[in-house]
């Protein structure tokens, strides 16, 4: 080991734990200390020659506040489930399966303005016929149609913190006061947080970084009955309004405000839902509302000498920190939970702020730290699939938190964060003010664009779902391959189809009627014939899962003719379909045996030109086709892994017509990955396993060598 | 064995076989003799003691005609490939990848008002700017829209009649002259048809039956350059269009015609596709004009002392046997090919004809018929499936169609059709005259009702799909099972919902957006509440795949409130499921191990009050639902086969809420079946498999005993 480096790591404290801290602090060469929810900064630490970060919560921590201002404290929107109606009326509760002690219904406000109660099987709103009775807690709809179904859209004031109410649930948590959710965007409550914010700044003057947790707004987070989580949305909205700020919606966008904009059909506008135009203009109006207020708190922040940091999770809404209004925050700082290699970019890609942290897995708590759990493994995966991300795109500290005493149990764990905190220091010193090698320019095509950058397919930060690690593992491949990747929209299509100009391949990953594949914006003749100008004209695009699907005008595959295949949905069962063959290709020459292409799609077939690659059951998988000078790639789903990154890498290759650029900062071995940063004259070749591997190891000009490398290692070259 | 039968059987002859043919006279007991496409009737037989049918090609067998009358060749509607407009202009040549003998394109009517140049970008019709150059065969789109894609929908002569191009191709014919088919529909040829049966009856006397293969228009039927099938629907009417038909509907309807209304897209209309009122209007038309004129013919017939029958395929386009203009042709019999259960029935509940035949598998070609070749398995597999069909509902004659010369190369073949031919007429002794016992009353749901009974999820009569099997599945099921099956449709529904009434079990099979699973049926409130209502009051629904799918306020399946499951299509991800629990359940009593359900889907979960019976990598596979009096069961798919068959019976009688009659005329052993003949006291036990079985039979009143059954074995009792 070289001489020992300090510095860009951030550990957790507690008053419990004053003297296992400062030997971290030595250990790990950490230069920050932090609290956490449920942890006290203890005195004894004061003097510590670190930075101190204190955890404030904007939002909530006091009670007696919003218990005085009970008409700001923080609403959702919520629907009901739908109710049959038997007869000629019906009876909605509308607690009914939420957690009654997080919620309350608001009633406070015109119910007849902000509630709107609709009858789903016509479609319609129903404007009168319909009361609140306060003492139930029911709405009685008066006058209902038979066997149609009806919802309400109510709104209620969260009344326990969902994110207070989750630590509290997981850690078993006993007599603590459950902690209500106030509205710092509402008048008093606004006054009051500056006032707040500063006494909190003179009352803790060993504080030298405010950590924000967060702003105003919770991501969408709701318990039922039995306190189990029953909703979640990372990207949510609901928990962002009230009529308050609904009313200068309304003005701001000249429109009348409805309730379905928010509740949208009870989908709640989650980022797999095709967006509206009021979602937009309202998460537009968030954006900028929320950029003014946060910033008159970094203001005070900065007037008062801290610095201010934003933890991009819990109530980040509206920050959405790939937006322009993002950088006129005036942070210092952000600081995000690290999954995998997308959460990774999701916090280094961030510009407008002066450095960014990421906080690793496992996070102390006796979910892991338990007799019998393995922290160690849990700290390699989440380091090593991360490492990739950091290595494109560095973040520019690290972190942990949670309980340190917790920690302090696994002494083996204690010494692998030590080598961790020192590979972090040696890669961001070699790597730092640079852009690493880009093979290829790629850009991501949905309804979102950079607002959801690396977080596409994302429901709760970077938890598997069945349904989206197939098209997920498309974006944590890119996090950590050289590519320069963008994301960009269907409306910056349409805005300036030139965008595609300077862009190798395009990729649209995704299910159909999804934000992700796209739904009705591929009727639209503008972006239809802008994607196939792009790949007719020497472009490539790669489409995954079911790329572009729209049913119109005889295709489900709206560029069915670009790839070369075709969805069979029953309307072409007739058609006799003989391109079956499987051919070996570039793109799958790594390959050995089966391809996981995960949940993958069934029911694909080839036209005549294509070529098929991969199929099963009569089921194409994977195949490549030409259209006029572009080429063009079809995946069924492509899953996480180190061979499949490969696939995706000789896939694009292929598709912008650059298979003689394979060699060129390229490892043989899928299990080793090679990052060049030709302006600091590094390169460095990296194993992602946890075992030993040998590698042809392929410079920048082609030239070679054979590396062996330890479990987990990372060499440093000098180019 | 008892004593020797005679009759209720047909056979094929040729000039070269007849000695076989009289010797098969007597050991199967046939009493009507056939000519088949290729083969002759032998002078030799003419005066034999059996009906003699003979083949009539009412559309081919007279090149004479047709090309004297080349404005009379029956021509189809085509659409060619999308072809991208790269630039300015474009050409197309209609005829690529279609097999040059087999069509010409029919430039002689005005092809301005015939044919329809399409802007599938844009979703428009090209009403100017194109022209058809007829030396090279191309349309010329003289101002395209860069990189939209264009059709061309065009009117084709049917040059080689697509039946017999088959037939030639198949056995290797040399040197046929390539038939054309002829409009009958047309004036000259429809006075000239007339006059060319009357003279073929007379020119031969020996003849009993016209077997008519068939009227007047062949279901879709194309083949490719390579003279491989292209294009098959054994239900589709793109061949039965001329300008002079148009010309007529246009006046009948009141409203213009597109050849959009026949093109569709591309899709022709299949049985998939949600029909539109415009096709609708077409098909009831023509069935009205095709009856008209087929039952001028059978006049015709009639007068010169011969019975007409009518071959249930190939040129049986407009007849629809299941609507009511069928009986107003007058036929005395049709005859059809049994592929299964479903299409046995698809023969034998057809009403309106004095007797209907079944023309059992294997046809003698040398396809089956060959050195190695296994014709008695063939034949048994075939009516051992087709005989559950016929215990529900029996067709009047069994026959046989081919070349008898190679059957008779198989003696252990003919020596098992003796025994099928005896079997037969035994169980149509026991059967005939009676209904048999109907445990409950289900009804089909879908866009077709009774036009498309029994023919749900075909797509070339019997064939397999990878697609269609696990919806078929449930049709082949009934076919065979003590139900009284009815099939209706969306609009019998609107139409009046009383309908529902009687009814017991609704059944609505298929994918979403299908119309199996009706589409934007289920967005009227008209057919949601009468379903709904329906079984509110106690009715049953059996969901199968997608059923009710159409993605509208808040759902994509629109009774999941019935059902108690939901697809997720990315848009309830963040909605916690936690109803994955399997439950024992009296459906799947019967199941040991593994339930195949075919292609069945992934993505389906249960709501929270619903009974999850399988799951399968969290994807709900069958769920059992009570919705107010009703109860509803869902299943991803059924394949056919005898256990799935028991676990259908089952969910009916579940559905309907009487799970108490389950032992009525019912085997403890589901590969026997039990069918009861109240009226004929009578009842037989009949063993589907090709093994010996041993079961416990119950009879109608509960009492049971053992029975023991040899492979293949009918037991018949007195009740």
């Amino acid at each position: 080991m070289s001489e020992r480096t300090k510095g860009r790591v951030t550990i957790p404290t507690d008053v419990d734990v004053v003297p296992e801290t400062l030997e971290l602090v030595e250990r790990w060469g950490a230069d920050a200390i932090r609290d956490c929810d449920g942890t006290e900064y203890p005195e004894e630490l004061r003097s510590v020659d670190a930075k101190v970060y204190s955890t404030y919560y904007t939002t909530r921590k006091d009670n007696a506040w919003a218990k005085a201002n009970p008409d700001e404290i923080q609403q959702m929107y919520i629907m009901t489930p739908f109710y049959n109606a038997e007869g000629e009326s019906l009876r909605i509760h509308l607690m009914n399966h939420l957690y009654p002690d997080m919620l309350a219904v608001n009633s406070r406000d015109d119910i007849k303005r902000w509630w709107e109660v609709i009858d789903r099987a016509a479609g319609e709103v129903v404007p009168a016929d319909w009361t609140y009775e306060e003492k139930s807690g029911d709405v009685i709809i008066s006058r209902t149609k038979a066997f149609h179904d009806y919802t309400v859209s109510f709104l209620a004031y969260i009344m326990w913190d969902p994110v207070h109410m989750y630590n509290a649930v997981t850690n078993d948590w006993k007599g603590v006061e459950k902690q209500i959710t106030f509205d710092v965007r509402q008048p008093k409550t606004r006054a009051f947080s500056m006032e707040r914010l500063r006494k909190y700044i003179q009352d803790n003057p060993h504080i030298d970084v405010i950590r924000y947790t967060t702003f105003f707004h919770q991501f969408t987070l709701i318990f039922d009955e039995l306190a189990r989580e029953k909703y979640v949305d990372w990207y949510g909205y609901s928990a962002s309004v009230s009529p308050y700020i609904l009313e200068q919606f309304e003005q701001e966008c000249g429109y009348r405000f409805r309730p379905e904009f928010i509740i949208d059909q009870g989908y709640m506008n989650n980022t797999y839902r095709v967006p509206s135009k009021e979602f937009r203009d309202f998460q537009d109006f968030q954006r900028r509302e929320v950029a003014k207020l946060a910033r008159e708190m970094v203001d005070i922040t900065h007037e008062c000498g801290k610095e201010a940091m934003m933890f991009l999770g819990d109530h980040w809404i509206g920050t959405e920190p790939f937006m322009d209004e993002f950088k006129e925050i005036g942070l210092d700082a952000v600081v995000g939970s690290v999954g995998n290699g997308a959460t990774l970019r999701l916090i280094s890609d961030i510009e407008g702020v002066k450095y960014r942290e990421g906080r690793f897995l496992p996070y102390f708590f006796p979910d892991t730290f338990h007799e019998g759990g393995d922290p160690v493994k849990e700290a390699k995966v989440n380091w090593v699939t991360a490492r990739r991300a950091i290595l494109r795109k560095p973040i520019d500290r690290i972190g942990y938190g949670g309980y340190l005493k917790l920690a302090m149990e696994f002494p083996e764990f204690i010494d692998y964060v030590e080598s961790v905190c020192e590979e972090f220091r040696t890669l961001y010193e070699n790597i730092k003010g640079t852009v690493p090698y880009c093979v290829k320019k790629v850009a991501v095509l949905n309804c979102w664009g950079r607002m959801r950058a690396w977080g596409n397919h994302m429901v709760h930060h970077a938890i598997y779902y069945k349904q989206n690690y197939s098209y997920a593992g498309i974006i944590e491949a890119l996090s950590g391959a050289p590519f320069d990747v963008s994301y960009i929209s269907f409306d910056d299509i349409r805005e300036n189809p030139a965008v595609l100009d300077d862009i190798d391949v395009i990729l649209n990953v995704g299910d159909a009627y999804t934000a992700y594949s796209g739904g009705e914006n591929w009727k639209d003749e503008k972006v239809l014939t802008a994607v196939k100008r792009f790949v007719h004209r020497g472009g490539g695009f790669i489409g995954v899962g079911e790329p572009s699907a729209y049913q119109r005008e005889g295709r489900f595959f709206q560029l069915s003719g670009v790839m070369g295949v075709e969805e069979e949905t029953g309307f072409t069962l007739n058609v006799d379909k003989y391109n079956w063959e499987e051919h070996e290709h570039f793109i799958t020459a790594d390959c050995e045996g089966e391809i996981d292409f995960g949940e993958g799609k069934k029911n694909i077939f080839a036209l005549e030109n294509a070529t098929v690659i991969r199929e099963k059951d009569k089921g194409v998988q994977l195949a490549a086709n030409e259209f006029g000078e572009g080429r063009s790639v079809y995946i069924s789903g492509l899953p996480y892994s180190f061979i499949n990154s490969r696939l995706l890498y000789r896939a694009i290759l292929w598709a912008a017509g650059s298979e003689e650029e394979l060699h060129r900062w390229f490892s043989s071995n899928v299990n080793v990955e090679v990052h060049a940063y030709i302006k600091n004259g590094k390169y460095c070749v990296v194993n992602n396993t946890y075992e030993p591997q040998k590698t042809t190891v392929y410079k920048g000009d082609g030239t070679s060598f054979e590396a062996e490398l330890a479990a987990n290692e990372i060499i440093w070259y000098t180019i």
